[in-house]
Formats: C-alpha cells, sequence, structure tokens
C-alpha cells in the first residue's frame, strides 16, 4: 500500500526529511506544506544579502522547483497546516485563497520552525519593527536600506543580532547593537571570549549597549524610537533580534506534548509521544550530548541531521538521532568565532567541576606573511579529564578547528590526548604547534 | 648534583629536547651542537623564501640566540660531533677551527635530521647538483635564480620537490619534475588524489614526467644535463629532491642500533637501544599508530613532539611519545592538499582489508561567492569500521579537516560515529552538511 508522508515545513529540517523518505520508500506519496512563497531556501545566507555578499535573495533557493519534481515532492507553498488530527490521522491546511482540505498521513514531520520572540514590552503591539527570519523579512530590510535608512537599533547580542548588525554597517548604516546581558553571544560564549568578539565588532564601528533592558517601544502607531534603561533611542530601522522561539501551536493544539524547552520533545528517532509523528528543526528538542539536559538549539547543521532521521524513519528504515553539541559558527567582519560542547559558564550551571585552558596563537607560521591571531580555551571536566567544551575566536581557520574539537567531544578524548595529538602542519598554514595542542597544555599545568 | 644534557642538532627536534629539559631541570648543563652557522630556523619554511613569500632566509630563525641566553642553553654552532663513547658518556665534537674537544653528559639526545640521498646514479658525483635542506642550500638556489637561471630540472616528486618546484615557477623558472613513480607524492596520497593535485599543477606551468627514473647525471665537473629513460634534459639549474635519508653515521659508530627503516631505534620514550641516549626527529624510527610497523615519518610536527618528549625525559620526568598518523599538509599554488593515517596503497600493502568512499563537495554554501571545490576521501578498515586514513584536496580549509579526522583516527571513531556527527556551519565557511559526514556516508553505502 502506497505510504502517505506529511512534512509541515519546508526549509532545513523538512526538505531534508522530505528527501531522506523518497530514498527509503519510492512510492510513497509526499507531501511539503509551507506558508512562505518560497520553500527550500537558506535562512542562513540572509544577512549576506543584506551585506551585499550574495546578489539576490532567490540566489538562496537552495532546492529549486525542479528538485521538488525530481524527487516526486508535493510541495505546496503559501498553505498553513491549521490542525492535526492524531486519531484519524490528518492535517487540515488552508491554501492560499481561504479554501481548507485535509490530507492523510500515515507519517507526519513537523517541521514548522521559530518566530521571532517580543518579550512583554510597553508598546510591543506598534508597527514598523523588523526582524529576520524569512526572506520576506530580508527583502523588508533591504527595502528601508534603499528607501535612505542611516541607523539602525538591534535588539539583541546573538548571532542573528550581530550577523545582521555587521551587514547594516557594510551597508553604510549607523548600528547600535542593545542587549540586556552582560556580554554579547551569551548563548555560544564565555564572558572573556565574547569579549575578544565584542572588542572587534566596536573597532569596527558598531555600538553595542550592554546590560540594556528595552522597556518600551516608542511612537504613535509605529515605532519612532525605543527606550532602555531609561534612556531614549532613536533610528531609522528597528530590529527584533531577542531570540525565537518554536513554533509549537499546531502540536499543542492536538495533543502534541512540548518538553522543559517549550519545543516538542522527541525520542532518539525523532519521534514525539505520539507514534509516527516526528518534530525535527528549530520547533524540536533533543538531548545534550555532554549536560544530557533537553534542549533546543536551533542551528541548520542539527536541522538537517534531524530532518534525515525523521524522514527515514518515515520511510520505515529505522535511524536514530545522536545527542548534540551545538556545534556554531560565525564571521563578523574578519574575524571567526565558533564554539561547541558546552561553556565554562554552562558547567558551573550544571554543577560540573572543569579546568579550563586559553592560549593566544597564530593561524600560520609566526614568520609567514598575513599571519593571524587565534585563541583558543578549552574546557575539560576536572574528573574524567575530558574535553568537554571548547570556543574560538579568530583571523580564520576557525570552522575546522571546531570541528576537530567536536570530534574529540564526542569520542571522549582526554585533555593529555589533545596534548599529544597527531596534528599537520605546513607554514602558510600553521605553527609547528598546533594552537588547540598549545591550550591543552595549559589545562594541563592546571590539572597538576 | 648538576646534570650534564648533550643535544646533537639544533633545530626543530633538537631546540625542542633542549627547552623541556630546561623546563624539567632548572640547573642542568645544557649544551646543543650544531655543523650549520644558524640554529633554530624553519627547514619547512625555505620554500616560501625561494618563492618570495618571505623576504629573507633569516625571517626563518624562530629561535635567535636571544632564546638560547635567556633558558641558559649554551649554543655551538659550525660544530661538529664526530663520536658519541657511550660507556665513558662523552661526544667528542670539533669546532670550525678544527680544534677538537669532548664533552660529558649524562643524557644525550641524537637530533642529526637528515640529509638528501642521490640514488647509485652515473655520474652522481657531478658538480653543481643543489639540494634543498639547509639555509644554505636555500640560498644557493636564490643565487642561481638571481644570476639568471631559467629553467630547472626537479628530480623527485615528493613534498619537498614539488613545493620547491611551485616555488621557481613563482619566480617564473620553468620547471621540469621528474618522478620514477606512476603518480607524484607516492609517500602521501593514493594516484586518485595525487591525479588532482598534478592537474592542477600542470594547469600551472608545470611539467611533470612520471616513470621515469633518471639514469644518468651527465657533464663535464659539473653537471649540465641528465638522463631518464633515455631521454636527455637540460636546464639551468638540477635538483636533487629524491628524498632523504636519517643521518646515523654517528649512532651507527658509537653502537647505537637502527631498526628496519635504517633509521636510529627508539622506545615510547625516545630513548634508543642505549639508556640515557634518545634519538628525535628526523633520524628517529618510530611506530605508526594503524600499522604498528616502524616509520620514519621525517615531518617538523613529529620532530618537535619527540624533541618535547626526549627532553623531558632527559629532565627526569617520565614522558612517553605516543604513535604517528604522519598528518601532512601542503599548498601547492591554489590548491592545499593533505592526508593523515595509511592511504589506500598501505592499506593493501599491510593486508588490510579497506572500504573507501571519495566526496567532491565546496568550502562554503554553495551560493556564497567564492565557494572551493574540496576533495574528501576515506579509508576504513572493512572489519572494524574505523577510519584508519583519510586524504583532502580542495582550494581552502584543509589543514584543519586533517587534524579533526587525525583526532577521529586516534579516537577510533568508526565511520558510522562520522556521518552522524555535530560539525559546525555557517554560509561563508562550511556547506550544511561537511564534506567530512558526506564521504562518511559515501564508505557507509558501501559497507552494506
Amino acid at each position: 500500500m502506497t505510504q502517505k508522508i506529511v512534512v509541515i515545513g519546508a526549509n532545513a529540517a523538512g526538505i531534508e526529511a522530505a528527501s531522506a523518505a523518497r530514498k527509503k520508500d519510492r512510492t510513497a506519496e509526499i507531501t511539503l506544506i509551507t506558508k512562505e512563497k518560497v520553500a527550500g531556501y537558506s535562512r542562513c545566507g540572509l544577512p549576506f544579502v543584506i551585506s551585499g555578499a550574495i546578489s539576490h535573495f532567490k540566489d538562496l533557493i537552495v532546492y529549486p522547483p525542479a528538485y521538488f519534481q525530481m524527487l516526486k515532492l508535493n510541495l505546496r507553498t503559501q498553505t498553513t497546516a491549521l490542525s492535526i488530527n492524531t486519531v484519524e490521522k490528518k492535517v487540515t491546511i488552508q491554501t492560499f485563497d481561504g479554501i481548507t482540505e485535509t490530507i492523510l498521513y500515515d507519517s507526519l514531520v513537523i517541521a514548522t520552525g521559530a518566530t521571532p520572540f517580543m518579550p512583554p514590552i510597553k508598546g510591543r503591539e506598534k508597527q514598523g519593527i523588523l526582524c529576520l527570519r524569512s526572506m520576506e523579512d530580508g527583502e523588508k530590510i533591504d527595502e528601508h536600506i534603499r528607501a535612505g535608512a542611516k541607523s539602525a537599533i538591534v535588539m539583541g547580542a546573538g548571532l542573528i543580532g550581530l550577523e545582521l548588525g555587521v551587514a547594516l554597517i557594510e551597508r553604510g548604516l549607523q548600528v547600535t547593537v542593545i542587549e540586556k546581558m552582560s556580554q554579547i553571544l551569551p548563548q555560544i560564549f564565555d564572558a572573556d571570549m565574547a569579549k575578544l568578539v565584542q572588542e572587534h565588532l566596536e573597532q569596527k564601528g558598531m555600538k553595542i549597549l550592554l546590560n540594556r533592558t528595552v522597556e518600551e517601544i516608542v511612537g504613535d502607531d509605529k515605532v519612532s524610537a525605543i527606550k532602555a534603561c531609561g534612556e531614549k533611542f532613536t533610528a531609522d530601522m528597528f530590529i527584533n533580534a531577542f531570540g525565537v522561539r518554536a513554533n509549537t501551536k499546531i502540536a499543542v493544539d492536538s495533543g502534541i506534548p512540548l518538553g522543559e524547552t517549550q519545543s516538542i520533545k522527541t525520542d532518539a528517532h525523532m519521534e514525539t509521544e505520539v507514534k509516527n509523528i516526528y518534530a525535527v528543526g528549530d520547533c524540536a528538542e533533543t538531548i545534550h550530548f555532554i549536560t544530557h539536559k533537553p534542549v533546543c538549539p536551533q542551528l541548520g547543521t542539527i536541522a538537517v541531521r534531524q530532518g534525515k532521521v525523521a524522514g527515514t524513519n518515515a520511510g520505515k528504515v529505522n535511524s536514530q538521532f545522536t545527542c548534540i553539541l551545538a556545534s556554531t559558527i560565525t564571521r563578523l567582519f574578519d574575524i571567526e568565532a565558533g564554539a561547541t560542547g558546552i561553556s565554562e559558564t554552562t558547567a558551573i550551571k550544571n554543577q560540573i567541576e572543569v579546568v579550563t585552558g586559553t592560549i593566544n596563537s597564530k593561524t600560520k607560521a609566526d614568520y609567514y606573511p598575513s599571519a593571524k591571531p587565534i585563541k583558543v580555551k578549552l574546557i575539560v571536566e576536572k574528573k574524567t579529564e575530558h574535553i568537554i567544551g571548547a570556543q574560538i575566536v579568530g583571523g580564520e581557520e576557525v570552522t575546522q578547528r571546531i570541528n576537530a574539537l567536536s570530534f574529540a567531544i564526542q569520542k571522549q578524548m582526554t585533555i593529555k590526548e589533545l596534548a599529544k595529538s597527531d596534528t599537520a602542519y605546513a607554514p602558510p598554514m600553521s605553527e609547528t604547534w598546533e594552537p588547540m595542542v598549545l591550550a591543552a597544555e595549559t589545562v594541563i599545568m592546571k590539572l597538576r
């Protein structure tokens, strides 16, 4: 009998799920539903279209219509999933024209993503606050710049806020970032490493105000200023980069349980507590490799890996998702900053006793022209001497070092093993003593 | 009682040994002996001075005289170690002026390095054949170019031959590389990956002739041509890049045994079969992590790691060297090429049944400008499904991927674990699906 697979959401996680299902089940009827006009584009690429590094928003479309045709995936754009009947196994949808339909499923994959979150601030209902989640959001920001906007307030110093802030500066705007925490990128970096990134951003002209809670959105119908810690800030654009929240309404309404992170609870098969219903990507909860606690990492790499697992299971081939380390990387002007595993701050919160070590080195042999600085911080569990976290900020070659340390963490490499690791060296690409190895030495000295 | 430590050789391995010994023993008398005028420079940097990327040979001096003063290391340049008396524990040395002396030691570190090897070819005694091992060698090559040399024959397509060949082309010379094997870089790459590197070199103007044995050096006193497979080749410069051989004479003469690689046999402490005598760097034999066989990898990173272990032991603190993977990286024009672990060819030679997988991908998101191609090959032991080797050729970001896979190999990561690994992604630095992970998938498909 032909299996029916329905996927709600048609970006990274959803398409990966549909594609994986197709690989395992050649005959299944597979339907993807998305509210958006365009499916299969890279959200992570949006800041780089705004900056001008990428020419057009449509360049971000990784999966063109031909892809869906080739894999015989029934893609329904501008269509909203209204509700799920988990007993009768059907999804009620509404097309752009307002027509409702029901679609039956044998397996359902929820990849509803996340939505920018606006805290309960006075005046939050005012018009004109921008965000950057969808292609349409990006187009709106771009229109404002083309219309002559000269300044922007970015509320939130997370990844999206900073990447967008950089893009706006590259387009010539004056940018002020307002963050309620005492450091930028609090989800990813410890304060010492975040400081390094902040200094670079400030050198490039970004104004960053920490410890400032936005308390009011000012304006008549439309935002004209914001107030933070009593001070009023005006600008031509106001960006909500407070963070995102998992889109869970349809799950909750249909009785699919959330986890403690307020995203959809899943098991190792990415299956929710309702059989044959999977949740993947930014709306799904998963388990952290180090803390063993539920997390909702909302990262593209994790979305595709989860999508693949769910799709494979929907295609009736057993597949399991492993725990996550939330390996993250970003480029901000001339530096790359990345992390994997847990930060020192998170370790403390989780009562894990750690020893850390930090080293400043270079990305090439010291004598080689254009060697760039790089700083590596390692977080090591004192009891086991296992590496459990790493943070790197440098001028280049950060991403794959994060991957290297991610592999080390996954395989429970001890800090002493790292210090003796076999690494590759050539003057134009690295120092004789690899910075990761030098950082390991600094930890070992403290362990004695 | 003050300990006496003598180190023969004062480059990567020797200086690292002396420095490590000093860290463990504040009062030891530590003497370094080197034939060369200059100590503590980077041999690996020589091709980049010839190419012009680095301005002066003296820029390669990583350890200036002040370093030796600071660590109270007695450095004796232009001094030759003539013999070792292992019973009376003394080394006989000869200074530049011809004066001989004996120095007593409690611990001795042999870091005599290696010398370019000339096979028993007819006419091998002829003058004028250049090589690139020391700073003086580099200066000689540079003088030839300044004197108007327009063409060069490089005999041998190993790392040194190719890096030098690239440098000479960058200086405007016509370069022909002659290699007896059927591929370039036979020590490092399988033929399929070597082919990719070769094509790039040829595109950049390097003439590469494979399967050609140099059978005669032609000329009166001085080389004027070479013959290979009956064909005569003339050029303004002739470079011996056949490879290097461990400098073992002083060890052999004093009864210190060699291993089967004809380099000095060592144990995990880098100690030779004679107690308190260590051997490190290009003259020392060590054990391969995968094959468990003795090897003499002759790599800078391994030299410093061995030096550190030997010096620590000489300083009376126990330290052990781990087995090697011979992680290697090079940049040749616009590509980086690296490897770690064993090649498919080496696996076959060692009767290890393997499954391999190769993938072509990009170094950035496909839509991101200036994404460069990258090719990853993985070698997996069929029985254990452990990754045992990797080779990568790409436009950028190869080095740290080699390190990542080196960590994976050292921690016996299975190919299935690699396929599910947590990796970092951002459009300017990587693809959503990391190429190493995609390569793992291709292996897994073949394992089924």
